[in-house]
């Protein structure tokens, strides 16, 4: 019995979410359903962390068990072959040791959130970005974000349904670049809470397009009242990007 | 009466190409259908070329004549309403005078393709780019793209079905770049014969992965033989990106 490392690139528009669920078509599923038809094993494949319907991965992680031999590059080929319809991939595989753990042996999660700062729709971005519309200043929204780093309670940013224990949560980095009308948010932390990261940036635009000071952002902040942030900005934009192990 | 021009992006995937014809749905046709939904005139609108299905454009430019008066904010918004469920969004709008013409007026047109260099394929870029799996030398696709600059007979890079009177094509500069595992070519020239920028990114891409000499390369485009050179690229990996007036 081998231990396998997967890096997982997904289009979420398709698939409601990352996690197995009866009567849905989920990238867990698919991707257990893909393995057992190639090595004629019964596969768990055990993810990282979820997402949400329409919420995207260039790197998602996971780890399965498997029996049957094989090198990395023919499990990359094998899967792919049978993820086939799906817009699912495999990226990467490596054997790992029994102690691997997808989820608990991560010490850092990245996300991209991608914004799309113009008037007009995009085509060719459609459910890739957020398309926002008044002009964002980027430099305000990291002015913003740096307060968020290090341990604090997000409480204010954390969704009605998030089932963790506690609010408490340490950001390592939010970094805000502008490439011509696109803006992105790559923020890291060892783990979020549900929602977390789409809360942040729906709140952060508002600094951004000044509707929103950066005293008044602070107060919210420490109000820990969800109510009084912004709103949960849309799965499109957000993609899941690299995990550390 | 207002003549406009308008720069427009849209996805090639979903459209038998630009220009319209019977019993297919074309960007052309849609757009003269939008502009006339709002303005309740019958529209006619002229782009500055052709693309075929699967190529996208993120500045296509074309134009038409308008009794209605409006503002270029309210083109934008009224077309991009109308266009509702179509994969194709005005992304600019101005007034000009009677004398421009979207095709004739160009001075030069500028394409992007776009090749992701891996052995993966790529759910969130699927349709937006070339997947090639032998790993590139862009400096050595530079080195061969070189040769290609400046007034040319580009029968090596000719469609079989292109009506163009001459093979006499002047190019005004190719850039490969480099961006992770992304490969991309940007050419510009004033005008382009019938998939030209796809046979000449076709036949690069075997100097790139080593299996055609920089030597073969600058035989075969000077035989001015098509069956000597590569494949015509996918279409999904090419971009119509700006028009220079």
């Amino acid at each position: 019995m081998q231990r396998w490392k997967i890096t997982i690139e997904y289009d979420g528009t398709q698939f409601f979410g990352w996690q197995k669920q009866p009567d849905a078509v989920c990238v867990q599923q698919i991707l257990e359903e893909a393995i057992a038809e190639f090595s004629r094993e019964k596969i768990d494949v055990s993810g990282s962390g979820r997402t949400d319907t329409g919420v995207h991965a260039f790197g998602q992680v996971a780890h399965f068990d498997m029996e049957r031999e094989m090198e990395p590059y023919q499990v990359i080929d094998a899967v792919n072959h049978c993820l086939g319809p799906y817009e699912i991939a495999i990226v990467a595989a490596e054997k790992v040791d029994d102690e691997f753990h997808a989820r608990f042996s991560a010490t850092q999660r990245g996300y991209i959130y991608k914004i799309l700062n113009r008037r007009s729709p995009s085509p060719i971005y459609k459910n890739r970005v957020w398309n926002f519309i008044n002009p964002l200043d980027e430099s305000l929204m990291q002015e913003a974000a740096d307060l968020l780093i290090g341990k604090h309670d997000f409480s204010s940013f954390r969704a009605s349904g998030c089932q963790a224990e506690s609010p408490l949560k340490t950001i390592d980095e939010i970094k805000m670049t502008r490439d011509g009308e696109f803006v992105f948010m790559h923020i890291s932390a060892k783990s979020f809470m549900y929602h977390q990261v789409r809360n942040i940036i729906g709140t952060l635009v508002l600094v951004g397009d000044g509707s929103m000071t950066l005293d008044e952002f602070k107060e919210i902040f420490e109000s820990l009242d969800r109510k009084k942030a912004g709103i949960t900005a849309p799965p499109g934009g957000l993609y899941f990007n690299e995990i550390k192990y």
